[in-house]
């Protein structure tokens, strides 16, 4: 038994400061063309995907912030890849700055859509593992103020569409393997993950080399260990002198990599996915309801941090 | 600042049916002087490394069984292998199969005991995943009855010891992500994990060539996560006709391989282990305090098994 789902990865190279989103959208409908023109069924694009990767400057003007988000979604600018979607009938997933009003008060959020065939909105994810910090760091060669800008999410839903039991996650919740379980657990065959990643990373650029290994490393896991396929997509190349990882890829339930970007800008690659291969997996040895034992996790919902000091004593 | 542990893969080749305990030691205390010789400060061996892996047999009869547990540790045939690590003063990890006699019941465990510079026992463990099956499966080239001869352990421990903080787990667990994220939320710096494992997986058979790949990846993924050091020793070879993948290693919290084992027999191969090193990813990435979400996570403790049908309705 096969039940196929045509996967585009729809990576990005840069976008500058400058760029409106008319011109970034203009690249998003060429490359959802181009998806079309290969079977796709649905087109991945990355976190934050109409705009430069604003978290790494320090603002504080509400106006000055609030130029990144989208109030509405589509709105005004983003209408025309929704026609465009429509048209075509295919579907996608795109990371964007959602600002929302309720009761009167905003809330900002890492967001990512998932659109189907008739270019309606079934499911809308909040990143919750935002990196970074939430003040201004002079010391860093660039900031990564996602904690300033975004509040996190507070669950990772799945959505039965395009055929099967679909999940999508943000960025820095790709190195948590809590990210893939949630979802495993409600039975998610193929997770989208959109990410902007920079070589560099202030705290730790001892292993700056290492980036894109974490991150291949990550996506791989994940999908092994929920027998589900995951479809990671950057925003790559050097964006306002800061260069991202790229490495956009699509994992198989073997962990295998089926397809993967070969350059550090626009570019579409396909793969023709079975979700029924997830079963191979799921049956067997991540069969959860015969080995999974939840009774010895109870530290992982317990606890935020350590909860052993370096010596041993519980912390208090 | 630096504090280094030497950490010595002890990687056992085949042991047959007809290996008596001794016979096996021997090649162990042989090992032992090899990673000593190399300024080891603890060896690390298989899962039931004592034995062949009885669990792919179906046997019935309770003394046909409890031939393959120890019923004391140290025992009349293990006591060599504490007093050579009394005399050299090296610590070790071992995995064995462990009968225990509680309230005038027996108990079945697959564990490990992990043993100091004066040979005296600080740390056992239980393992927590049982793979296989409990009832005789004709079907199957060979059983793998784990479920059938142990009954699980309940939680993952970790001991002061060695100059930081040490956890075990074995085979199975290895592939389960909660496995080192239970031990990392208790500060664990580094992993022992003895295995076995078959190349071939009979209800799976499609994969039994990305066996050792599945051996790598969850390794890799379980240091990098949670940044901490984890060995992986197996017993390798071609034992009682079954091929298992050997492939033993030891990886840096960055998920860099820094050792490995290259035959599929008897191996020393030893590392230089700086567990300061584990604070980079500590530090930062993985800042569980700062960035963990762990009321994003209420399914991982809530349900064993999958919560959703693959139609998307909550299962009963």
């Amino acid at each position: 038994m096969s039940r196929y789902i045509n996967v585009a990865i729809g990576q990005l190279g840069p976008v500058n400061r400058e760029d409106s989103r008319p011109l970034v959208i203009n690249r998003m409908m060429k490359m959802m063309r181009e998806a079309k023109a290969l079977a796709a069924d649905i087109i991945i694009y990355p976190e934050l995907a109409l705009t430069t990767f604003f978290p790494r400057w320090y603002m504080e003007k509400e106006e000055e912030i609030d130029q990144w988000f989208e109030k509405d979604m589509p709105g005004k600018e983003t209408n025309p890849l929704f026609s465009l979607a429509k048209e075509l009938k295919i579907g996608f997933y795109l990371g964007y700055a959602e600002k929302e009003i309720k009761n009167g008060v905003a809330h900002y959020y890492n967001s990512a859509v998932l659109v189907d065939k008739n270019a309606d909105i079934i499911g809308k994810y909040r990143k919750v593992h935002l990196p970074g910090h939430s003040e201004h760091e002079p010391w860093r060669r660039f900031q990564h103020l996602e904690k300033r800008y975004f509040e996190p999410g507070d669950r990772f839903p799945v959505w039965s569409a395009f055929n099967g039991v679909m999940g999508m996650a943000l960025c820095n919740d790709r190195r948590w393997p809590e990210t893939y379980r949630v979802m495993g657990l409600q039975g998610a065959e193929m997770i989208f993950i959109g990410y902007n990643t920079p070589v560099h990373n202030a705290p730790a650029p001892q292993h700056d080399d290492l980036s894109l290994f974490h991150n291949t490393l990550s996506l791989q896991a994940g999908a092994y260990h929920n027998g589900c396929w995951v479809v990671g997509v950057a925003k790559a190349g050097c964006e306002e002198g800061i260069e991202q990882i790229g490495g956009s890829c699509i994992v198989a339930p073997s962990g295998e990599v089926v397809a993967a970007c070969i350059t550090k800008g626009d570019e579409v690659v396909v793969a023709h996915c079975d979700l029924d291969f997830c079963q191979i997996y799921k049956r067997t040895t991540f069969n959860f309801d015969l080995h999974r034992q939840p009774h010895a996790y109870k530290e992982i919902t317990q606890y935020k941090g350590e909860t052993l000091n370096a010596d041993g004593s519980l912390r208090s």
